[in-house]
């Protein structure tokens, strides 16, 4: 295959129906502001950017569609569609509306909203070289301990096994599709429902850069980003 | 106990000496500069700032002692000793010119330069109150993972009973004295010690703004934090 060949084999689903209650009440999270855009637009820009994505799906809050598809109007090949009570339900409306023909399905949170376009095609390319669901991650850099209810430590864990988990997580079609269908609304990250189903989830290299944009100090962080 | 009898009973470590790699090779990790400033400078500030802390002990590398005790010249309550060639000795080093008759020990991180001086109270307080040793920590916020040697994800770990573990770490002197005389030479954080002698550790709440200063990024972030 050429790389010409390879455009446009990836739909990435990006669930954007929560309210975000950490950056404060009110607004839903995805479209908090950041250097006078929401965030939604800043995430959908950079996945617009990456050649391998053909399509992108976007869950927004149900009293919100129209909203949402004026603000990324400007954008080709985003459709948006109404979310659902849960995460889960969200990216299983996106992952409905999604063309069938793109092989490859990435989840994506929008709150995440500046991940470079080449972490995206990272994940990508290692679904397309023939693994089923692959995560970007993370070292983790503090110092971690297991407690109990009590707050008091249990145990220090060995960080150098454990991965920070960022998005867009990808997948092959069918397996995302089983992962929703075996799912019961769950609370895990969509690899997670790959896992149960007894899926080997591989891992690359995340981006310090596609932080999660949930605290007020994190637009802090974000807008320095920007910025720099 | 008055607040003003309670004044002065903590003394606070400050391990120095490490090269830190992490934000570039050359300088000592405790003397990059944010805002004009060595972040040791910004932390040693922060320190005194706090009301019980009644002696500052900084262990810098050995051929910098000098330069180190003129750059804190300025502030009262410091003391500059020569570290170790690993954290552990340089904690010791620093533990030993330590005013033994301040019971409370904390043990903080130079990188950490812009703990709040309520955090630092905090972390006394609770050893104050009675417990052997405290912690501050804060909630894991990613999704976390544990992965084998080929990058492979092994389980989706449950964050709920993980802590991020930040500084300054507080001990009952005795404690930590056991606690280091016990050490040999082991790759973990001073509660880490604690915990392996059996010492129960506690945890209190700590602050985003006590981040670890280590990556290019942070500083970036350290730097929006300060301006804000």
């Amino acid at each position: 295959m050429t790389a010409q060949m390879l455009r446009g084999d990836v739909a990435v689903l990006v669930p954007a129906a929560g309210a975000g209650v950490r950056l404060g009440p009110g607004i839903p999270k995805a479209l908090r502001e950041l250097a006078g855009e929401p965030l939604l637009v800043h995430a959908v820009r950079r996945l617009g950017a990456a050649p391998s994505v053909g399509q992108i799906v976007v869950a927004a809050p149900a009293g919100d569609v129209e909203a949402v598809r004026e603000l990324l109007a400007s954008f080709r090949r985003v459709d948006v569609v109404a979310g659902g009570a849960s995460r889960q339900a969200s990216v299983a409306a996106a992952l409905g509306a999604a063309d069938a023909s793109l092989g490859i399905v990435l989840v994506h949170d929008a709150a995440r909203a500046l991940t470079p376009p080449d972490m995206i095609e990272r994940v990508a390319a290692a679904v397309r070289s023939g693994l089923p669901a692959v995560i970007p991650v993370l070292p983790v850099v503090d110092t971690i301990k297991q407690v109990d209810d009590a707050g008091r430590v249990v145990g220090t864990v060995d960080r150098a096994v454990l991965r920070a988990v960022q998005t867009p997580q990808g997948f092959r079609r069918d397996v995302l599709v089983a992962a929703h269908e075996a799912a019961v609304d769950e609370h895990t990250d969509d690899a997670g429902l790959a896992e149960k189903m007894g899926v080997p989830v591989h891992t690359v290299p995340g981006d310090e850069a596609a932080l999660k944009i949930t605290r007020p100090l994190d637009l802090k962080i974000a807008a320095a980003l920007l910025t720099s």
